[in-house]
């Protein structure tokens, strides 16, 4: 068993110090944002999430989600109850439109909430945002009707959503969809076909389900420009709200995962009984594009599955390392019997997950803010400015803290022993939890390969050269004062932004002319990328520290934590910089060379 | 499903060309191996383990050995089957003492068929490799009637064999065992008190298990110097072989792990009605050191685990790669589909899992043979310089093979895609597997200590320093010619050596003064080691493999596939080097700073 608790004070300080919650604050709409609803808002989040949710991480795990003949789903014992009191309590509705119901409230602030139901139950938390990404998709492109009938009790949580995308042949590729919509000449269609890996396709908690889905109307080009997307209810809805009839959409298995067994993955049967009815969303053939749209938002979402699981792993690795005695310090023989945290491996394992932990959330978060700024800023050129780097930084949030949280995770195991392998600890759950998190919405190549294509070599480099500059100063600031902790990550984020900077111009040299050898870099590149970006913000939180204590305010040890936490990380994260660009700058003939039939 | 074909290709290159097959066909008793009887031998166990032991891997994982009420345990169908044919075909004999009907073959074969055996079926393959651990500890202490009592049915294993250590209070400290012996005045001891993780404590695969247990006699020391080490079997052996009385140990329960389901993890009680009977191997008090002088052996078989694993995961994933169809080629519009080993990444992986492989391989073979010429050589300091070689290199061993495999499995499970978090695909099942393997016979932790303190400090790095002497030798001939490969792997294990000596330098300078700060870099120092150890081995492999080349010998590719392989290891692997000789150097302070309360 292993308890949550929100780690709120660095969330308040990445929110105030780094993020810039201010500006947020400032933001047209914000104007009820203050520190004191935010700590409101978090404190009142924490206690459910450590409370109703991180309790039943456990035995969701063990139980799983359950599939019985007639496509039934039962979710865990306990889920139903705990989903009801998470939309009685309003929690669904936070960053919704208030048009529909929702509290409109900023990104950033449902970012530092998502953490946390994220970090309590992953499996529990996966309901909910896929629903969040389902009223994405009818905001953006549905019509007045379809928004009407659906988002009001999608935003209150009474009903969820489900993105129905993958097919057997269609994993990545999403051109390869096969599903077929037949127009029925009255404005709605009937669907046929077979999705798989459907989040919550199918569940007990709610009345309804609302499952957007990609498929193709009968004359529609081939490829990528011939997918619409439908919406197509589990139940019809009158047009009173009430629910008519079961629509044609079967789940006809779920699958035996690896990790989060109490979220149900579905394959889902669509049009076996005449076809599904649903209503187009937005333009036929378009609804690629849409997916698009939207991407940033889910991307961001499983980006921050990472840094959540992140921190439950910790937490649970630091509360065993605390408890757990075993040996005598080091060097003295015949002492007492000491907790292993005194041991210097553990303490190494223990800091590596914290410093990471704290360097994703501070990146994440920065990015969270920034897209408020890009949608909600009056200056037309800082929304840009901001979406830029929003969408620089989603593929390095998404494929950086995710690939960190399976390691993170794994080390959490470690620094358990042999109680780490038994499924009892709940250590292990973590890591098997984490493992789909770097598949699923775009593999780490597919965000890699995004990062480097559309983010970097299509505009030359701009939106990251600006970055790099950002950076510099922020080095520059380092090495002015003689502090030896300063002065020591001063010298690891030199080095790594000089790193950085070869690795960018190696793939502005190359992308263009020759695409795989870029590609063979790519996910090393990412890699590089978020550690330095993290880096980087590891070395502002610790400048911040460092001027506080200075100026007489300790906060409890919280900025002597902070300086020695940027100081690890510096030295044993960071420092693995100029190792990856020389992999992206050198890596390609090695990985390309073999022949198919050599390997 | 997958299948395995063990890599007898390779495994023969190594034995020859990197690990001198011929030097230890030299060596006294001996005078029987001969390549043609080493490809005889490979040939029959890849036969076996692919046919017999592989298929079995999978069930083994799903059902997993059950335990019943009155403590038995009933291993998976197909076990006992399995576990009678690898008797019949004389496996667990084949590198057994002849005088107790072994075969006596030398370590470096007997390497490669474990590697097999670990391949096809790691939790099969445990039971064997305890029973050798229980075999090694009689045959170095055991009395003539402890020996003739029980090694010639252990050696055909008719009998297997325990390591009773671990109890709840003692796991990596083994001073805290207090598992009791008390003497019955007829020379056995009764035996009172419980023990954990023990690896097929209990099972129904033969007539009777020999325990070797850890406990302490009534007048014992406390700590290290007053633990005995006692022979219990299940079944006590009569004067002529037959079964006597069941003996007074009980499984009690058995671990729900996350890996290796199949090899029942037992909690074993012994004494509760009144007292396990057993008696005294070698002197009172010294048990202790002879598990150590065990180690070696076992810690060797484990890293063979790390090796075995990342093979079985690197050819689960390469069928995937080659079978599965998804998307285009990189910078084709409109393309045909293709198999994904076509995308650049998806051959990064491959080439990552395959070159850190083949560099396990290489350097476990070659420690393989050392302990072969360790033993058995004519000339004393032969048998010295191999000895140290050996002892040096054993955590090496253990500790990088068993941390990469964790990150191979990952990464097979990676180039599945969705799949591979299906646990029907099979790819997870060797990251739950792989998982155990830095952890139990000694955490990598108690790997990286034993390298930095024991083996390197100690010594004052007389022995790592020669190590170092002969990778020098090898990067010099890197540089001589004008192929570009070469030259390629020539400069990062150039750097890798600069790298592997300054972290030496800090190791031998800090130890004695500081074993704290030490102790931080361990870890990344042992990686460190194994990352440029393996990249000597396959710059090695790849001058050979270049000679044959230009001599005209192809190999039917395979020494142009050693040549890239060893070229992607050197820019994706061993590039790693400084930045982990950076960590070791640099990492101290940032480790130890923090308070345990700010943590």
């Amino acid at each position: 068993m292993s308890n949550y608790s929100a780690p709120i004070r660095d969330m308040q300080f990445v929110m105030q110090e780094l993020a810039g919650l201010d500006k947020v604050a400032a933001l047209p709409g914000n104007e009820e944002v203050s520190p004191d609803l935010v700590d409101a808002i978090l404190e009142e989040a924490g206690k459910f999430a450590g409370g109703v949710l991180a309790p039943l991480n456990r035995i969701g795990d063990e139980e799983g989600a359950k599939w019985s003949q007639g496509g039934v789903v039962t979710t865990v014992p306990g889920w139903r109850e705990a989903y009801r009191q998470f939309c009685e309590a309003g929690w669904p509705a936070l960053a919704g439109e208030p048009e529909f119901g929702g509290q409109g409230l900023p990104k950033l602030i449902s970012t530092a909430v998502m953490e946390m139901w994220k970090s309590a139950n992953m499996a529990f938390s996966l309901c909910p945002m896929l629903t969040t990404g389902a009223i994405e998709a009818l905001l953006l492109r549905g019509n007045d009707e379809q928004k009407a009938m659906y988002l009001p009790k999608m935003v209150s949580g009474e009903w969820t959503g489900t993105m129905n995308l993958t097919e057997p042949q269609a994993g990545s590729d999403l051109a390869a969809v096969r599903t077929r919509a037949e127009p029925q000449g009255d404005g709605t269609y009937r669907i046929f076909g077979q999705k798989i890996f459907i989040t919550y396709g199918e569940h007990d908690l709610t009345d309804n389900i609302i499952h957007l889905v990609l498929a193709r109307l009968p004359d529609a080009p081939e490829g990528v420009k011939g997918i619409s997307l439908f919406v197509v209810p589990k139940f019809m809805v009158n047009a009173d709200g009430s629910l008519g009839a079961r629509n044609d959409v079967e789940c006809v298995s779920i699958e035996h995962k690896l990790g989060i067994h109490a979220s149900p993955t579905c394959v889902l049967a669509f049009g076996d009984k005449g076809g599904a009815i649903g209503t187009l969303v937005g333009e036929a053939n378009r609804g690629l594009e849409y997916m698009f749209i939207m991407m940033n938002e889910a991307r961001f979402a499983v980006g921050m599955e990472g840094l959540a699981l992140s921190e439950r792993a910790y937490q649970h690795a630091l509360a065993y390392a605390k408890d757990r005695v075993q040996g005598t310090e080091a060097g003295v023989r015949g002492g007492p019997k000491v907790s292993i945290i005194h041991h210097a491996d553990v303490r190494r394992m223990l800091m590596s997950m914290k410093s990471q932990t704290e360097a994703m959330r501070a990146l994440a978060y920065v990015v969270g803010a920034a897209t408020d700024l890009a949608h909600h800023h009056a200056d037309e050129a800082v929304r840009a400015s901001n979406q830029a780097f929003v969408d620089l930084m989603i593929p390095v949030v998404k494929g950086w803290c995710t690939e960190n949280s399976i390691e993170i995770a794994s080390t959490g195991v470690q620094v358990h022993g042999g109680m780490g392998f038994i499924e009892e600890s709940g250590a292990a759950q973590h890591l098997r939890d984490a493992r789909i998190t770097s598949i699923y919405e775009g593999t780490t190549a597919i965000q890699a390969n995004d990062l480097i294509g559309r983010k970097i070599a299509r505009e030359n480099g701009v939106t990251i050269k600006s970055v790099i500059a950002e950076m510099r100063s922020v080095g520059a600031k380092l090495a002015e004062g003689d502090d030896e902790a300063l002065a020591a990550i001063g010298r690891a984020l030199h080095a790594g932004i000089e790193a950085l900077e070869q690795a960018v111009a190696y793939i502005l040299a190359t992308y263009a002319g020759d695409i795989k050898a870029a590609s063979v870099g790519s996910v090393p590149f990412l890699k590089l990328f978020g550690i330095v970006a993290g880096g980087w913000q590891m070395a502002r939180a610790a400048l911040i520290a460092k001027a506080k204590l200075d100026a007489g305010e300790d906060g409890g040890g919280f900025y002597r934590a902070k300086v020695v936490t940027a100081r690890f990380y510096a030295d044993h994260v960071l420092a693995q910089a100029p190792a990856l660009s020389y992999t992206v700058v050198n890596g390609a003939r090695g990985a390309l060379d073999l022949p198919e039939d050599l390997f």
